[in-house]
């Protein structure tokens, strides 16, 4: 809760439930004062410096005027003691500003409609707001509906019992609340609305309860020739355990460009797996005054992309098991007339059997016309279950299923083999719902996953499981990219959020193609890389934007002085223990030491020839010296430009400056260009992370021999490495130099379209920790609040 | 396809595609002729008895009446010869039907709109469906849309390139389509509609696309005072390879009280698993014509709910396994500092952790009170891994998972053990999910969910795991029932589908009670019992009615003529296997004999004081001496009623007589009872199976000893059965006498509220066959149509 909130409802709960005898007294003495102006005087008392004032429609302006600069009939005196104790006024509350907090059953309270002090515009759109029953009306150019600039802070909700109007101007806002209350402290645009504002049809949109909604493909061939909009990065520099906030940058940023540059803006972003949210605290949904609402939908279920993915990626599973035992335990003869069974009296083989057999060279088409040996290549995908590369996949951190024995019932015949579960995020099937362009290449990539290898050494892909059109039709709903919006009402696609470690990390190219097409030529749209620019920026370039063919046009690089301040040599920290003090006060040769790190990630980018801003996410504890010392390293370092951001307590309005830079940045030419022409971990190895070499393991070694023989030597590089460092050592912290990278193994994700060299070892199933963050959800059973989640 | 659709739609190709010249010739010679007039003619020429007819707009009525009624211009002769060879007439078409089959985009047709030789009523509705763009319309009591009775199946959609206006009069519609294609042939009305139609309010309804929709619970505090309607059951006779028909039956009856005998009526149904969906072909959604729609939805992901259930369930066995792993590597006062850590110097226990304490025995609420010895029991919950319950699910079939061994990894140090996955539907979750009356018993549900046991014998719950709050909040959206809607357009609830075996197998308590309100007084609310009525029908009174508090008015219980056959004797069947004659021919005495089975379940009815109308599922080789021998020892057996139904073949108008025989013993009074107060294995075994006596085995004994310690000797019974035969002995059919029902085990589900003793032995995982039905089930990427898919 706003600490100052809370004081005016209490004040307010104090003046009307406790003296109506005494209050009745005041206003026989002035007629005019109603319990809201009493309020204001009270607040003018204990300090609260009231800049505007909504009151009940029943008071003319003048009256209110009156109230506001009469003697003050209502001293703190007047209050409980409790009450007075409670509204100590707070010392960081530093800023202009003013609220009323009125219960809309209270006797005297009507619709709040009477603005006073109130320039026109703001006066306008507040009394808009109030007509639409406390909507929030924040929107960008789409709609003609936005509110002004310099007023961006209205934050005004009716709840069951309750209404709420805040504004708040200048750049101050303080505030206590957690994300999870400013989420929903927020009403939500209805998501037709917003669909509508951004230029959807109604037949595009299928909603999903009132604030989220899938939208079809289809629009992209309603828009193909409308022009790309500018295209935007964020990336971070190499992270470290006191975040750098890429997240709310990204949201920020849409909020600034869309409703203080009023420029049409989306921001693109990956669903967040649901392991961490009920693992270790931190959701994905942005924060502060820059997230994404409802951020429980957006951080639990969303739309079931994610379940629906665990179902395909297990459904595969399962197939390649039971398959093994079946032919384990049949005949060819008996398996064969399983496959092709006799219907009604005729045998014939499915479309996706006839697949199979084209890729046996075996050109015929009825079953009785095949010979032993065929039927024999044609049963027996012979599947060898040391070789089974496919693993079962689960949204929870459950590290029990790290490594796991199956098959150990006595019906599995003793067929029992070790395996592993992953979280669900790290299916290959998430990094093809994130590559593809459309439901006919989704399902022909489905079907050339590579799940092992046979007996004798040949790839077996879904297809041969016969398996691609059930994965096709379990996810054809997950496809479409999912609605939703920020803090402020700018529009978001939710959409697909592979591993950034075995997978690309980055979110769906079709969110962003669409995105791209209902921005128009000269919106924007902004997407975000997984960990530091060194993994998930050059994954964007050399994976996905060699699959959808897109060139971004800036990369906004984020960075913090305490994250800076680390990888300076800065003390490591622990959760739960107060930060050491390098991190809470001046110490610029840290950060000088620590912008080593800023200014490679910066060369990383130039690498593809993109240009760079850099964002400096603000945080109290900064001083002017240290940001400043930031931004003439990072412009000396070639960023276009570099500023700071207060987006995290400001929303919008805090990240304008940024807006402004990326949008003058955009504007210039760029030449982008790939890194490698495929196939070159070296290259990677040397131009991005700065190692002097790579070491091949004699796996890695003979897995590149395998996967060029079977003609997977042109895919494009997914390197597996650790996020926490530049090199494969998650300790060295800034630009580590003079080492040599490790390739322990390679494996490929051939339906995704990446081979992934594995650097060292690391995890791809979380452990929950001892006290998990589920301590802390709950639900309220009445209000079905949730409470707890972040 | 239906046979006589596809033998127009060929013609009409062939006329229109072959001929352009000669039909211009025939042209010349009659100008009024058109495409559509031929096939008419053409249909006649074969033996097509048209009977009404749809043409396009440009022909006045006239025209089309001369057309009819002239000589007949264009001979068969006329078409191709492998048109010919397609269309020649089927013995089986035996009725008076039309259809007409023209592809949108043909040049001369228009939107068809002129009806020739049809009443006034029929003739204003189905211009009123042309007008609404093909939308079946056919709807109930709530609303004053409804096709008139004796037109009942008008089928109608437009697809993208194609419309099809199907209408058929009398009985009699021999079809040939799949579940699937007769699904998708129909147009769903926007779930919105629907919901209007059965009195929901916009705010109670949360769409999730356009055919489904989640209400909301608040409407059971809005209908508080309206009387509930009349609650049918429908259960079955013992379930047979040959299927029952017990889904088509409920959907029919539903469909016949709707829209046939114009009461409000609901269906509720259990959500099914995806299990099966791809492994065994097998829908739940009913069938033929009497379905749920779209039956692809109701087979997949639906609304989440099952996911929702599947990521509550692993969380609690992440849960497990994490806190076993972290007390066995932690000390006392490490896993209390980070249990209850300190935040910002401030340390206290969380409501869920109070809770705890309070368990123990401990009123203290500030942890630095705490001695060691309270301290070491609050942190350590010393589960036994020997004595873990819980097990991990998912939704898939996936036999390798029946026995595993998790925690192989070196980072769960030597604790590993052996457990298991179920299929999702049998997780205590969804039992839970049936029968809780609302988001706060949920709660409370799901704490008390017992998941094993202490070294010391104590029982642990989810709520000592510290995850209740978490699972309420994954469950919150599950929660409220799924409306959809029949074939005809009447609503439908799904929600809930626990396991008929180690659950109760009955939809949720909350659907029926939702249902109950909406229909009124006057209304009926149908819903269906898994397996046959000495396993589902029994739950249902015995555990979801304690739970509920709702009374049955009247048991239907379905039966077929083959299923009989198999109980008096029969021969066994094999899958893709014709059926040995026995099940084709009339054989008199085999019904005789299996007629046992059904009055032994009509008996069971009665023991609950509830009456019983037995509906005979009627298929085409029932010989009317057989139906007429069933329906007499029904009735001899006490049934208050014995009919045969025509659902699946002729929708709500195959059931009218079922609903008028429900209709009237509905209105009779009944003296329902519990057959049981509690804990009473025996009376079951008795009473119901018709055992000799039980026999429970040294692990049995001592857990109704343990149970009825910790004080869960008053939960209910919840038998874990075979659903093949009254006995424990899958094999044995018809009525089994002399045996001893073995109890080999006894488990509970606490917080779904019962006790279940186990039977035999069962597996809760099925595993896939040699030929899982994925491999026909496939989306087609352009039309995004799914095929295959039952």
């Amino acid at each position: 809760m706003v600490k100052c909130a809370l004081c005016v409802h209490l004040i307010y709960s104090d003046i009307v439930q406790r003296s109506r005898e005494e209050l009745k007294a005041i206003r026989e003495t002035n007629p005019g004062l109603k319990p809201t102006l009493a309020i204001i005087q009270v607040c003018l008392c204990i300090g609260l410096n009231v800049m505007q004032i909504c009151l009940p429609r029943q008071c003319t302006e003048e009256e209110v005027s009156d109230a506001a600069n009469s003697e003050k009939q209502i001293r703190v005196s007047f209050l409980s003691k409790s009450v007075r104790n409670a509204i100590k006024p707070q010392k960081d509350v530093d800023g202009i500003y003013f609220f009323c907090n009125t219960p809309l059953d209270a006797p005297l309270i009507g619709k709040m409609a009477v603005l006073v002090g109130v320039e026109g515009p703001l006066k306008a759109t507040l009394q808009f707001l109030l007509q639409n029953n406390g909507m929030m009306v924040q929107t960008c150019q789409w709609s003609s509906k936005h509110l002004q600039k310099q007023f961006l802070g209205v934050v005004c909700y009716f709840q069951q019992q309750r209404a709420m109007l805040l504004c708040f101007r200048r750049d101050i806002w303080i505030d206590h609340r957690s994300d999870i209350e400013i989420s929903r402290a927020q009403t939500p645009k209805p998501i037709s609305q917003l669909a509508q504002e951004v230029g959807l049809l109604p037949e595009e949109l299928e909603a999903y309860g009132n604030t989220k909604a899938k939208v079809h493909l289809s629009l992209l061939n309603r828009l193909q020739h409308q022009p790309n909009g500018k295209y935007v990065l964020v990336a971070g520099i190499t992270p470290t355990p006191l975040g750098e906030g890429k997240s709310t940058v990204t949201i920020g940023l849409v909020q600034a460009l869309s409703a203080h540059l009023k420029l049409n803006s989306f921001a693109c972003l990956r669903q967040p797996s649901q392991g961490p949210t009920f693992g270790v605290k931190g959701g994905a949904a942005g924060g502060g005054y820059a997230q994404v609402i409802p951020m429980e939908e957006f951080n639990l279920h969303l739309t079931g992309d994610i379940h629906a993915i665990t179902a395909a990626n297990n459904l595969v599973a399962a197939a390649i098991d039971a398959r093994i035992l079946h032919e384990a335990t049949q005949s060819d003869k008996a398996l064969y007339s399983r496959l092709v069974p006799s219907v009604n009296g005729v045998r014939c083989f499915s479309p996706i059997q006839m697949a199979r057999l084209q890729r046996l060279g075996i050109n015929k088409s009825d079953p009785s016309d095949l010979t032993p040996e065929e039927v024999r290549a044609f049963v027996r995908l012979d599947l060898d279950p040391e070789k089974v590369t496919w693993q079962r996949v689960i949204d929870t951190n459950d590290r029990f299923l790290r490594k796991i024995t199956v098959g150990q019932a006595n019906t599995e015949k003793g067929n029992a083999r070790q395996t592993q579960f992953d979280i669900a995020v790290a299916s290959e099937i998430m990094a093809i719902l994130a590559l593809t362009d459309g439901l006919a290449d989704m399902r022909a990539r489905l079907g050339r996953m590579v799940v092992g290898s046979s007996r004798n050494g040949q790839p077996i892909t879904a297809d041969d499981l016969g398996v691609t059109g059930a994965l096709a039709v379990l996810m054809k709903d997950a496809i479409k990219p999912t609605l939703m919006q920020t803090l402020e009402g700018t529009p978001v696609f939710v959409h697909a959020g592979p591993f950034a470690n075995i997978a690309h990390g980055n979110s769906s190219v079709l969110a962003d193609k669409l995105a791209l097409k209902l921005v128009g030529e000269e919106g924007f749209v902004v997407t975000e890389a997984g960990f530091g620019a060194d993994i998930g920026m050059e994954k964007f370039f050399n994976i996905k934007c060699r699959t959808s063919g897109l060139k971004p046009d800036v990369v906004v690089l984020v960075a913090t002085v305490r994250a800076l301040k680390m990888h300076g040599g800065g003390p490591n920290v622990t959760a739960g223990v107060p930060l050491p003090k390098e991190y809470i006060s001046e110490n610029l040769q840290l950060v000088a030491d620590g912008c080593s790190n800023l200014k490679k990630q910066i060369q990383i980018a130039h690498l593809f020839g993109v240009p760079v801003v850099v964002a400096l996410n603000a945080f109290k504890t900064d001083t002017q010296a240290e940001i400043d010392l930031v931004c003439r390293i990072a412009e000396a370092s070639g960023a276009s430009a570099a500023v700071q951001c207060h987006h995290w307590s400001r929303g919008g309005r805090g990240s304008v400056e940024l807006a402004q830079a990326v949008k003058k940045v955009a504007s210039q030419k760029n030449y982008f260009q790939f890194l490698y022409n495929l196939q070159k971990i070296r290259t990677i190895a040397q131009k991005v992370y700065g190692a002097d070499d790579i070491e091949l393991s004699p796996e890695a070694q003979a897995k590149i021999d395998y996967y060029n023989q079977q003609g997977f030597g042109a895919l494009p590089i997914c390197m597996a490495k650790t996020h926490l460092s530049l090199s494969h050592m998650p300790e060295k912290k800034g630009v580590p130099t003079g080492f040599i990278l490790p390739i322990r193994d390679i494996r490929a994700s051939i339906g995704a379209g990446f081979i992934y060299p594995l650097v060292g070892t690391m995890s791809t199933m979380p452990g929950l920790p001892t006290r998990p963050c589920f301590y802390d959800i709950d639900l309220d059973p009445v209000t079905e609040e949730i409470k707890g989640l972040f």
